[in-house]
């Protein structure tokens, strides 16, 4: 039985592990910061897979898999990386009963092993662009941890790129950003801030890297999704070379891009409310859950047109479940459920029939229906969209009246602390006053947005002229 | 460019190699025993994930995924299992910069970390059945290893059910046996032999061990999937009791099923010839190449043609490849599809247009039809399934025929040795006997199968009386 979760507007934090636990999409594992990511939670995980999967072949790219033990030395090759990396892996030292000569590192990401292998794969500019994606289990080994925000093994999916030129891997990372921009908005219904990442914020081993960046419903941000031009930092590294047409030796040009069960979470808490989830149709386990009403004379009735009703929707494509457990209670049912965040439910019971409608109730607005049975398929699949499209503009509404735009210190700082948010300010590039100013505030820079505004402004910390203005944050 | 492949014929294991290598399904990682499956191969196993993913939902299971790292004591507390698995498993004894406390193992199945959080799941008969799935990587640390066939870290389903009466567990063991032959049979076109394994052949835990058994080209088997009763050994060792329905406290009852990409190893092996690979329609990431052939001043027209046949392959679900590049001759091209399997290959220039076909070649069978263009798509379209009949009547005539059934010794090993193949014999039962034949000839019992004659006959080693005819061969 469901002990009910802590309001959102009470503790977040407390909220958030309630919903994750009580909806069942998560629990912890044995060892510590680890996760089980539940049949519901698992539900969501593979929507995102399947749609993602199919703009990824959309784009042009195929899926493989390479082994997730490095060789330690791979990940010196590369001095960024090794930096970011090495302290936040998990060694294998032992295997088959015996220590091994090489200790394996489990990957954290894959440029390494793929890299190693692209280096036997690629010779010539016709096996060139070579556009490949995995769909893997990777382990940073983090201290502090959190169900599907951080957890110290994660799914995910990291592409991995080569090309001729390094026009054509910008190329590629800008159109990847833009597939997480048009996931993240038109299937989560999250709207996210695409942009730059500074310098202290790129990946580890990337000339630059992008982010698509989100506001949760506590005002903070998450970054969502990340696309890296890697330059030719790996093809140095891992001696990556092509002939080009005119026979010359060429070091090959690099991107990665990834998105992960963090995003699980970013779900969660861009659209969940007091009650618990608020799921967009488009990537929700059940679109719609019928709960039927009935005693015992007038089970068969109920339980019948109950079916009628299933049958048709899924004819229309529509992800339906009935709760038709008899133990308990229709006002029981209708609180689990919208914990759960189904977007739509439809309650029927005799009386209803006997009036020819069915009452259907939209979670994220309250709102209330009484729609003819034989209206009823229509009304639910032509919702859809309807509330899709709500959740992404209550979604934007939130994020617009939680971005201030300021332009001196003393307001950033009242700001932030008396209203939260994304503040929009100018900044002069220089990663001393990032530095500064995520040590006073702890906000960070979430990313340089490709939205600037026309007019140059003062750089918010130092009054100096800057022409870029940013997105600080605190963030997750 | 390709090499060409030894011929099978001549050396079946060299013939495998080649194929995997040549046709890029898979390749070497830089640690020992690992493997990297490329896109053509992966996308093999991406066929395989969907058919089985759905095969799974459609008897009601659901997916899920738990932690890769078990506590090293999690695997003691089953006795046949710890011995079983210890001695293959790849241990992680350190982790973000720091000595674990306790080493992690790799999962090499997931049963240990699965019962540890159903005991936080089952409290009451409501709670079951539990009917879930993985799809995950695992390690199990072998010394000689295959592509695909046997390596470090493989890719696999894993089913883990939890019931309330042995009835019902046992239900389950062969409810997903069977859906393992329907897949093998009706989709990879393999035939298998169902039945269960020996004792000393058994999973390490379970009460019984059930698999469907394949013959491979050079007559050897397979051992392609298996579906275990695991009793209640796992609810004793993780102690998980549910209440049932008169409030009484009793132990489940569990079962564990899996396939792995093992099974791309099988399906080369299965129907491949000296050409390469054979792929089955329902399987191949191809059914259908086409290779047109021009002259620049004919390149426009049969172009043209081309994507008009594409187009409406698509609408028709045909899964189709152009083989457009200008760098290589037509002929080369036929060998390269052909040693990569595909199904069926079309061949289409300006001559073939003025007499409005085109040519069609078998893959299989290398007939070769001529097909009016206007009946091309048709054409196409109803070979899948007849392709697909005659390669599981290909595999099972070749089964059939070195398949012997044998009733004395000296007979099972001259025929063992001459004929290779399956050898149908009584068995008394006995686990010494099983050893001895198995040290004498390195056949193994593939399995007792479901299918046995109603005639008692004599153990082929002893002259016993016995009740249960075994298949014996040697195995993969």
């Amino acid at each position: 039985m469901s002990k009910g979760v802590t309001k959102q507007s009470e503790d977040f934090s407390k909220w958030y592990t309630d919903v994750v636990r009580q909806a069942k999409l998560a629990d912890y594992g044995p060892v510590k910061g680890t996760m089980v990511i539940r049949p519901y939670g698992y539900a969501i995980w593979e929507n995102f897979q399947a749609i993602l999967n199919q703009m990824f072949k959309d784009t042009g790219h195929v899926n493989a898999y390479f082994p997730m033990f490095i060789p330690e030395h791979f990940l010196q090759k590369e001095a960024e990386h090794v930096e970011g990396f090495a302290p936040e892996v998990a060694v294998v030292t032992h295997a088959g009963g015996k220590k091994l000569e090489e200790a394996l590192v489990v990957r954290p990401t894959s440029e390494t092993i793929i890299w190693h292998m692209y280096k036997k794969w690629i010779s010539s500019y016709r096996d060139l662009p070579l556009l490949i994606n995995q769909w893997a289990n990777v382990v940073r080994w983090e201290m502090r941890t959190r169900l599907f925000l951080r957890t110290t093994e994660f799914l995910w999916q990291e592409g991995h790129t080569a090309h001729a030129t390094a026009e054509e891997a910008q190329d590629e990372t800008l159109k990847m950003l833009e597939v997480y921009r048009s996931f993240a908005e038109d299937y989560m219904a999250m709207p996210v801030i695409t942009g730059k990442k500074s310098e202290s914020e790129k990946f580890a081993g990337a000339v630059s890297t992008y982010s698509i960046e989100a506001m949760m419903r506590d005002t903070k941000a998450l970054q969502s999704g990340t696309s890296h031009n890697l330059g030719q930092n790996f093809a140095k590294a891992f001696e990556v070379t092509f002939q080009n047409k005119d026979n010359k030796e060429e070091l090959v040009h690099a991107t990665s891009w990834g998105v992960s069960t963090r995003l699980v979470g970013g779900l969660i808490m861009a659209h969940g409310d007091d009650k618990g989830l608020i799921l967009p149709p488009k990537v929700a386990p059940y679109q719609v859950v019928i709960i039927p009403i009935f005693r015992k004379d007038t089970r068969d009735l109920v339980m019948d047109k109950v079916h009628e009703i299933v049958a048709e929707l899924k004819r229309a494509e529509v992800r339906v479940h009935i709760d038709d457990d008899e133990k308990s209670s229709p006002g029981f049912k209708f609180n689990e459920w919208e914990m759960c965040g189904v977007p739509m439910r439809v309650e029927i019971g005799p009386k209803d029939i006997e009036k020819d409608h069915a009452v259907v109730v939209i979670r994220h607005s309250g709102v209330k229906h009484f729609i003819k049975l034989p209206e009823l398929v229509k009304f639910l699949s032509d919702q859809q969209d309807i509330v899709q499209a709500e959740l992404f503009q209550r979604a934007l509404d939130f994020r617009d009246s939680n971005t201030h735009t300021v332009d001196n210190w003393d307001d950033f700082k009242d700001t932030l602390e008396a209203k939260g948010g994304f503040i929009k300010a100018y900044w002069n590039g220089s990663a001393e006053v990032e530095e500064k100013i995520k040590n006073e505030t702890k906000a960070t820079i979430r990313c340089i947005p490709f939205d600037q505004p026309k007019e140059v402004g003062k750089c918010v910390y130092t009054g100096e002229e800057s022409s870029q203005q940013v997105i600080f944050a605190k963030a997750y």
